[in-house]
């Protein structure tokens, strides 16, 4: 197995989407942070944040019903919405309240649980979002490994949210001198950051997904996801299911 | 099939790496631009302003062993060098002599002739470079169709170079009112090629394939496929072969 020594540069990758995934994979020995801004690993920094104990990520609808049956707690999303039949989807709104304390929720939606799904072999999985930036980062330097930050995207196309947070990451990382030698993808995301980070809503006010969820009257979702180090903690794949780790 | 009408908008994405062309490649009505600024495209640009008649790019090896066996002359590059037993690899230098004048020339690369393979099915394909950045601007406009720009990049990875290529034509194309709906990949190509038109040199310092380049004293090809609108001509696939279609 691939080892990170003491001293060693350490490798810090954006994979735009995760159809990728293969491709930067190439050693287990390495966190991945899976990152879907608008909404699902923003929602699911919440969930925590108020009490939640487990989130079950799952790929398909079938597979949530499943659990449904099984009289889980369930949230669906499709598309910006909320899947029929089911108690929830990925608006961080719907994860704040009482009835969520202490409970485990099976979560299934468009491009988030897809990336968890593709990325769960690796070593180690965590949860990154604008609202845990600074915890997400603080993990990574702990850990002291390579790291992969997974955009979700949209239908494994490249989206421009997720990209940026991906910046915010690498602009922060880029402060330590073990991470100097950065990949061209990182430079990339590092550069939009820089020039976004001072208004990322107005910089994202042509992008496709933040019109998508103004079109569904998710203004609120929008600016609460683009909100930076509110929550501080880290979700962790462990298992099958999502867990906190207090940063 | 799909069509596009007079006075639709027209849709221009960046597909950041030839394993993601089936997720952008949706309907066969659209022209792809292949393109491998480092250096493929930009050595196919300069063979055809030097009177080559025509290159048929192979994927692999073997294949372009098999052609040598029948008396083709043979281009194949890998990891940045000529492979052993072929006449030429793909610095662009090579295809300025008086030798391949009106000759047919066989070419297989690590990334350019790997992005042609996978999209050859597209309606147009052709070939994109700084070199002919223009003429290739002026075939889109002409063209009236969708757009993907394939950046090769390295080993189906994201590369920076590919990247600002893209966004040149996007900020060029930006301009026509038909193409005013951006998909996020080509928000994000647009503001990278800003922070660098002034200076692509000096941006791609810290990139991959440029210091990779750099190592095998390839300098001097670095700075030729840099210059923008040296070649006015744009070469376009068609049966197995790339031919020239003057601009």
């Amino acid at each position: 197995m691939e080892t990170v020594e003491i001293g060693d540069q350490l490798r810090i990758e954006v994979c735009y989407s995760p159809a990728l995934f293969p491709v930067y994979y190439q050693s287990k020995n390495c966190v991945v942070v899976v990152i879907d801004v608008f909404r699902a690993t923003s929602a699911i920094c919440t969930a925590f944040q108020h009490g939640v104990k487990e989130i079950i990520p799952v790929a398909t609808i079938e597979e949530a019903k499943e659990y449904q049956e099984k009289g889980y707690l369930v949230a669906a999303e499709r598309n910006g919405e909320v899947v029929e039949g089911f108690d929830m989807g990925n608006s961080p709104f719907s994860y704040m309240g009482e009835e969520i304390k202490g409970k485990k929720i099976v979560l299934t939606t468009t491009n988030g649980t897809n990336a968890i799904e593709r990325a769960k072999a690796a070593d180690q999985l965590i949860i990154g979002s604008f609202l845990n930036l600074k915890a997400v980062c603080s993990f990574l330097e702990a850990a002291q490994k390579n790291v992969i930050l997974l955009c979700a995207g949209w239908r494994d196309r490249y989206n421009l949210e997720d990209s940026l947070f991906a910046g915010a990451v690498i602009h922060s990382l880029s402060n330590n001198p073990r991470y100097t030698g950065l990949a061209d993808s990182s430079i990339a995301a590092m550069h939009l950051y820089g020039l976004a980070k001072y208004d990322l809503s107005a910089f994202l006010a042509s992008s496709s997904h933040r019109n998508r969820l103004k079109r569904l009257n998710l203004e609120r979702d929008i600016n609460y996801c683009l909100q930076e180090n509110t929550i501080d903690l880290v979700p962790i794949f462990e298992g099958n299911a999502l867990f906190v780790n207090r940063a």
